[in-house]
């Protein structure tokens, strides 16, 4: 596996053209994955190194899991596999961005849902409010 | 500040209707921030309890800036206040989604541009490329 290359000069960081993710503490970045079609968020998970470099590769999302602390191609026992329509990155290099499509029942969630962020806190005035289901 | 319960319970976790989010060993929740009307991604950054708890009762977004090591009210210099139009929450509570509407210029990113996702990373056998900027 290629190492990715670390940038300490905050330009060519910010301003480059050279994908230098910025691994935490536990070599992970964070990855937001939305539907390519809708735009809905649907995760939100990590990647480390060879995950990244999977994903590139094969266009196909791959994550690594911290609850079973192994690599996780997404949707190789549930069908939910994510091909990537387009990548990017933020300006620190510490998040990326997947804009997918789904295969299988189209699903993300391991709960069933078709995204992960299925419930809504209330705002303001109404901040003390339970969680609400949004619907599917 | 009230604190936030810590909800051991997976199924209490993942299906009740109790804000419990699940902080990481910092203190730290992820946030995922995009355009309410486009729907764009706008950038990634983290909440502890109490910039979490600002963001409900004022409804305008707060994180919690790790390079600065203090509370952010977003735009508070830049007049690029987020006024948060929906939050979500995730399946085990550990990321927060905001549909946020933009004041000020409309920006987000450091940078000047709108979003800080700026540049995309080529996949499969375009796999070596350098990242290319997208368009504004």
């Amino acid at each position: 596996m290629t190492a990715y290359p670390v940038l300490s000069d905050k330009h060519a960081l910010e301003e480059g053209t050279v994908l230098a993710p910025r691994f935490d503490a536990g070599g992970l970045v964070t990855c937001v994955t939305t539907d390519a079609a809708s735009g809905e968020l649907l995760m939100v998970a990590h990647m480390n190194a060879e995950a990244l470099q999977r994903s590139v590769e094969t266009g196909e999302a791959w994550y690594w899991s911290r609850s079973r602390q192994e690599l996780w191609h997404k949707g190789a026992t549930s069908g939910q596999i994510q091909t990537i329509v387009e990548m990017r990155v933020d300006c620190d290099q510490d998040a990326i961005w997947l804009k997918v499509k789904v295969a299988g029942d189209g699903g993300c969630c391991h709960t069933g849902r078709h995204s992960c962020f299925y419930r809504v806190k209330p705002l303001r005035e109404a901040a003390a409010a339970p969680l609400a289901f949004a619907a599917e």
